[in-house]
């Protein structure tokens, strides 16, 4: 239906005949001659439509925007040449115009933005806007470089079944009823983790899927409630392994695909100094600021939440020194105390340095003069500083005073341009959860300790560190993945060490345990998140603006009203049916 | 933990010390002598272990099957060279062997083949097998070519939500209860469709994935509950453009994967002409025979079965001539006639001729001599054929005698080498549903029909055809595709003459009227079954074979246990509740 795509016809087919088709992106009348701004994928022409051509130029004369056009025309070089778009050097002088389909009037035009919940219900306007196609293409040239780069290094592309079984760990699962199994339910996978581990046993060697996951969570900005991850595994290697091919390929797509330069090797940093540093397990390192531990100055003063949680071995007590920041007012400093509070923070000290050297801090009275200056010298804090506080439990602390370092960052434009990508190693092991009174996995029961020793792994379990990682980048987790556990023994101890019985371990994850008896290999791999990444080289905040159909926070599609009542002769199929509402019978 | 891979190490590695990781495929002590096959994802090389070497010896003396090791050795070339593998020409002399995972015995060993079940449930052995590592190989090769082939003609790889609105046209949905709004449910999708369609409407021109599907439909041996699509959109496009493109892909594809020539062009058939040579709508073309109408010869005859169908004008009568086919026995026949009974034939009348010319027949008797002799003529019967005879409604007879041809081409060896591809074209676009009493859709309810006006659809339903095609490969659909309607109007009057209100479709399909409203361009796609077409490459029957996880027809993963019992707290989270088995409450 055409010779040529709209965007594309430049200097080269002057004077050819040529067929085109594509939308009126605009259509005026200018001093008895129509111009045609005909828009396909590729971009837009203009279509000039000359009155002495009658029957044609009725037909221009009566475009609307969004008409979808063919176009039959000369090309000729343009007076006016629009040099912001390739076609800007030619026009089509149109000899034949056929309307293919009228648009109705538009609920909002190309140049508006009606706001997210209308976009969302007329999503197919919404994605013609250049905009959200530059930023879907992004996305579309991220999985293709990468699936480049993997299946030249000889990874095998396999697809692992959305329908399984449901694992009780993680987070909480879809589930759907099987008609051919009354009472039972299928689950959709949070992650192909094991079945990419039972690849591995069954000797694929590398392993890669562009993966569908779903987690049924509350919804975030930057959440929905179904994913995708590059979802990768090697046999027979270690971390560094993984790291040095991964890393790599980042940096090759980053490159290939928004000319981005994350340079080379990533800085690496064990997760306790992360925390330490920057109270965070993803630090954003395009921000300078970092925290600095001041118990040992103020374990001996007269302020007990200071001086209790220096003296806790589970404590921490940090500072977090803002240059410039005396220049916030009591109303915001009250602001930053509230964030602080979202993150668990009780109350927030801080000592104020106006740009004449005044000091004014609600603590100064607990400490004696010389110790007060030498917190201050401690923290390395002059005049026009301010300096935030935080005491408490060590992870406590480390949360709110790393949300602190990350509204410091952005409130005075301490966020410096660019990448800043970062390997972190080395976290934990488990996680002590006081509600439950148990252990958790801080990444997945599958995780490798770093000792080798059951034994030493039961004795030392709340400081044992796994060999698990993270990618961060401008401090977003892209990509996270660790060594797995090999061998049955280990697998059956770590699962016990989590609360999970022989019994339990059995029915739940019997065929991971049968797999590593029958000659399981080392192995290791990592999962990246592609809409994170996606948004990051498209310079969004939000994932929605990169995923084609993106569901609200509400978890709905407003374009097709996904989800819908079903008819109860439906349910009935599945073997299921509606709870009264609120009901726990 | 490794610098070669055992499969493909030869004589350029003379003299190297190397390391190699993988499973014993199998050790033996010969005459003093260690030798182990050490396998990997890249084949086998055999490791050899003196007894001068005490310490390895003793390793290498105690291996089972399966037992992972990491091997480092000295290539050296091996004298009883093995022509077979790649490595046959070196052997590795072991310095060190450390063995990484012990195996446990084994439940069954590669060269056994211990049925299904039990191949299921170990999974990760069986596709340890070689011939299964080939045949998920050429899986991974096709949907690597077609993405390449894909990417390379500038289509946009876009991904669709699995999570969408249910679509109660069609199979049967999968459900999937949305925990944020009680009483709603999610549907897995059967087909991308109106995804694709959208973003046509969105101004994305060509697009494709490899979209995963999902259909809760009784499982025959070549259905899945999911499967895998080759899911494609063309904007701008009439039938010839999708057809030429996707037939020179699919012809590349099938020369890049398994190095088949397909030839060029497809050969082409309507609908109607492959349902009357050939029965059916997926002619398979490497069996000669076709169906001879011989309604005209039997209209008077006094076989009242015969001669009503040939005076009814939609009634059929036709013949299938089996050369050599006289050698049937009256048993053999008989499970011919219970094989035409399973597509809906009431008898099976018949003609054999034997050897020395001497006609048999239950049917004789209803003729005169010289209408026989010129039956038998027509079609083209002689010394030791048969000639099955079905008679009836015209698709029920197309049915059975169309299985009758698979039967006996395959029975009597008449089913030719190679690869006989077509397209089949000009699908009726409605079927009359007798128990339904309305038309259902042939292909969907979105394809075009035939004719641009409305009114002329409305007159002639009954005999419209529709702008669908399919592609056709030994017997099998392996891609199905259509014009799309792209006019609201139009997709309006077929909503209603397929017995779809006003009412109905706003509530259903809303969106897509909608989206045809506001500048839909003419477009046109297919959708190719990878899970298929992968088993006709690697030449098996099952599409089991080329899926790393199946289900069972059963609709059960015998590896993980999937589906599975969920407890009830987990339930009343997403406000469902199990039904008493069977009650219809």
């Amino acid at each position: 239906m055409r010779t040529h795509f709209c965007g594309l016809i430049d200097e080269s087919s002057i004077g050819q005949t040529v067929t085109l088709a594509g939308w009126t992106d605009v259509a005026r009348n200018l001093g008895g001659v129509c111009f045609i701004d005909l828009r396909d994928h590729e971009g837009i022409v203009q279509v000039t439509v000359e009155p002495s051509n009658a029957e044609v130029f009725a037909v221009a004369a009566s475009l609307g925007y969004e008409d979808v056009l063919q176009v039959e025309g000369t090309v000729r070089a343009r007076e006016a040449v629009n040099e912001k778009i390739r076609s800007g050097r030619v026009e089509v002088i149109a000899t034949r115009i056929t309307v293919l389909n009228k648009a109705a009037p538009l609920p909002f035009h190309a140049h508006e933005n009606p706001g997210e919940e209308t976009r969302l219900k007329y999503r197919y306007l919404d994605l013609r806007r250049p905009e959200m196609q530059r930023m879907q293409r992004t996305r579309i040239k991220l999985v293709q470089a990468l699936r480049r780069h993997l299946d030249a290094a000889g990874f095998q592309d396999i697809e692992t079944p959305i329908l399984t079984k449901a694992t009780p760990e993680g987070a909480r699962d879809f589930l759907v009823p099987a008609r051919m199994h009354p009472g039972e339910f299928y689950a959709l996978p949070q992650s192909p983790q094991l079945f990419k581990q039972i690849l591995m046993v069954a000797g694929f060697d590398r392993y890669y899927q562009i993966a569908r996951c779903f987690r049924d969570e509350a919804l975030r900005a930057d959440r929905q409630l179904e994913f995708t991850q590059l979802d990768m595994e090697f046999a027979f290697v270690r971390e560094r392994d993984v790291q040095d091919f991964v890393e790599a390929m980042i940096r090759a797509v980053f490159a290939e695909v928004v000319g981005a330069d994350l340079g080379a090797p990533f800085p690496r940093m064990t997760w306790a100094e992360a925390m330490r540093r920057y109270g965070s397990d993803k630090p954003d390192l395009r921000i300078g600021l970092e925290l600095v531990d001041v118990a040992e100055r103020v374990k001996d003063s007269g302020f007990a939440v200071f001086s209790g949680a220096a003296n806790d071995p589970d404590g921490r007590v940090a500072a977090l020194r803002i240059p410039g920041g005396a220049a916030l007012s009591r109303k915001q400093i009250d602001e930053y105390a509230a964030h602080a509070a979202k993150f668990g923070a009780k109350g927030l000290a801080y000592i104020k340095i106006d740009a004449a050297g005044s000091v004014s801090s609600p603590i100064a009275k607990f400490f004696d003069e010389a110790a007060f200056a030498a917190l201050i010298a401690d923290v390395g804090a002059g005049n026009g500083d301010i300096v935030f506080f935080g005491a408490g439990a060590y992870g406590r602390v480390c949360d709110f005073m790393g949300a602190l370092r990350l509204k410091a960052g952005r409130d005075f434009g301490l966020v410096a341009e660019g990448w800043k990508p970062l390997w972190v190693t080395d976290f934990p092991m488990f996680e002590w959860d006081e509600e439950a009174q148990r252990y958790v996995a801080l990444h997945h029961p599958f995780t490798a300790p770093a000792v080798n020793d059951i034994a030493e792994l039961r004795a030392h379990a709340r400081t044992a560190v796994s060999r698990g990682y993270d990618m961060v980048l401008n401090g977003n987790e892209i990509g996270g993945g660790s060594i797995r556990i090999h061998r049955p023994e280990m697998q059956s101890a770590v699962f016990e060490l989590l609360g999970i019985g022989a019994e339990e371990a059995q029915a739940k994850f019997g065929f991971l345990l049968d797999a590593l008896k029958y000659g399981a290999p080392p192995h290791g791999g990592i999962a990246f998140g592609i809409d994170r990444i996606a948004a990051l080289m498209a310079g969004t905040e939000s994932i929605r603006d990169v995923i084609a159909f993106p569901k609200t926070t509400t978890a709905q599609c407003l374009m097709t009203g996904a989800p819908s009542p079903i008819p109860e002769a439906q349910l009935a199929e599945v073997h299921v049916r509606v709870r009264a509402d609120g009901a726990s019978e």
